[in-house]
């Protein structure tokens, strides 16, 4: 499994502190662990004596509460990862058709079911935008599941509401699944808006997944959580769920969504400055084609043809600066990168590095 | 599922606080959260911004230095029970045989591959003790898998090495592969020496899996580990690999396990000292006969017609004790019940309240 954040294999491999790596591979939140959520857990450490709620009601009801969602519509997992397996061995479809480049875990799960799977490929003409009317057509081939990730890694693209409604309509109609991972909605001020949540009540087979771990700057956490209304897909997943999935930290996330408030506000108003800066900068650059993002990251195309991304990645290395080599990514080659937008201190390195590798 | 351990349900029917509660019902380590790990959890709530290391070098060489593995023969998971979920999903077993009564979540893992499952009874008679040579002309009609708990939960007996000898050699001699819980096995003291995780090394149809869960009080915070040699099952645990599944403060835990040595003595001189005690207050009531049990809680079949285990349970809420009734165990009736060895105080309040609804 290759995937950006592997901080750990850095380390090892160069001999660089972790604390001296600034990581572009990951797309986190970089205010770090909320405040409410440190207090939780210094708190709760003596907690672990026992097991946690096996149905995770508390933080299902403040997921509720916060999305305006039925509680028995909620499936929490450990870490939006494990959701969408969990959602993929409920469905079982046997055949798929995946939204390409996109997260490698989709196929990873799709494997283990044995489905036989389709790729959807986003075109480079097009700025990998999905082209709805046309992934209609494709869909009406019949598949079991159709995924997708919306904003879409790595490209950060945004598909909107109104265009995903005739998606969902068909999928309704043939019985076939849509599962979107909404992992970095969030990151939208106006995502609940976008988000296709709520929809799950009345469109049974649309799949909603959600990840804590980006907005909330906790990937060693995790929690996740998936949303349905099928009767059959949550009996399923009842039926094959394996217990105490959540960690007792983890499960008390819910007082964190209720409570902490100026997070959220906070992170907007970094997103909105770093974001306009940091693409500022790098345009300034002149080395990259810079596709337009709706996420927390920036997905760009080296422009010059001298250096491929594996030489950069490894010429940033020499910098401690860690960049995700996009590379591996259905449809992508070796002049595709993404890097996450970070505080201004370490947007500003990236760039003086940047500089420094191009001499320019 | 109906599990031990759910105080919170506890805490929501019958509106008892969980802090309240007396917990007999989940084998814990009463000593609590080890004071290394305490400070491990303080100082490493800032890496939670980091994803765990996905491949957890670190804490594999923990375990592998602690019990003298082959780091390449390691498999961490999110809770024991993970690692046993996904050991029957690499192994993906045709026909099971499952030495009852036992914990349910092997029965619910094997069903979630499809597959056939026997069940193999321990007799009443015979004090649920294992006759591992019936066993052996039972798994003589041929199985993919065996799976069996070693200390046994619910009834605490102990299999010894010697015994087991005969089934793993004509296990592998079969090509059945033999799943063996041991969950339990580090309150035993010389629990190393009749434990068979190093032997997995020599019969590659042997797996272990083990709990850190009980030992180290700890099960809110989900780590388990399980040792196979097999190749095919090692690459296939790899392939359906669900990425980052144990935390960041549980893949630290590997510190604990080499540098925390007085937790583990106070935990062998609080179980020898209170065990004793218990026993013999719990054999004065007269109430119950009590099956000899080699782990840290007992395992008990009610003598007194006038009264079953639902009812004794509901009694016992009265008191703010939680007992596991363990009539949902296959083979079992409503007069059987485990009980957790607790500290002084709690076992001390436990026979009071016992006396108190016996009226002795």
């Amino acid at each position: 499994m290759i995937h950006g954040g592997n901080v750990s294999e850095i380390e090892k491999e160069y001999g660089i502190s972790r604390k001296e790596i600034l990581d572009f591979s990951a797309n986190i939140n970089p205010l770090g662990v909320p405040e409410t959520l440190k207090k939780i857990l210094v708190n709760t450490i003596s907690d672990l004596i026992n097991y946690p709620d096996i149905n995770y009601d508390d933080l299902k009801n403040a997921i509720g509460e916060k999305y305006k969602l039925s509680q028995d519509h909620i499936y929490v997992g450990n870490g939006g990862v494990q959701v969408i397996f969990d959602f993929i061995r409920a469905v079982k479809p046997k055949k798929s058709l995946v939204v390409h480049p996109t997260f490698a875990e989709y196929e990873r799960a799709l494997q283990g079911v044995e489905s036989k799977i389709e790729e959807y490929q986003l075109k480079e003409e097009s700025e990998f935008l999905l082209n709805v009317e046309d992934l209609l057509q494709k869909i009406d081939e019949g598949y079991d599941l159709v995924v997708l990730c919306n904003p879409n890694n790595p490209t950060g693209t945004l598909t909107s509401k109104e265009k995903l409604k005739p998606l969902m309509e068909l999928c309704q109609k043939k019985g076939t699944f849509l599962l979107i991972d909404e992992a970095f909605m969030d990151f939208i001020e106006a995502g609940e808006e976008i988000s296709l949540l709520t929809d799950c009540k009345d469109w049974d087979h649309l799949l909603i997944t959600r990840s804590f771990t980006k907005f909330y700057g906790i990937p060693g956490l995790r929690l996740g959580f998936g949303v349905c209304s099928h009767h059959g897909v949550l009996n399923q997943l009842n039926k094959q769920m394996i217990p105490w999935t959540v960690n007792t930290f983890a499960s008390n996330f819910g007082k964190v969504l209720l409570e902490e408030t100026s997070y959220e506000d906070s992170t907007y108003q970094w997103l909105k400055n770093e974001k306009a800066y940091f693409i500022n900068e790098l345009e300034k650059l002149g080395l990259f084609k810079i596709y337009q993002s709706s996420a927390n990251y920036i997905f760009m195309k080296l422009l010059n043809d001298e250096i491929d991304v594996k030489t950069l990645r490894e010429e940033l290395i020499k910098h401690h600066i860690l960049i995700r080599d996009c590379s591996n990514f259905k449809g992508l080659d070796n002049r595709f990168l993404r890097i996450a937008i970070k505080d201004f201190k370490a947007n500003q390195r990236m760039i003086q590095a940047l500089k420094s590798v191009f001499n320019c």
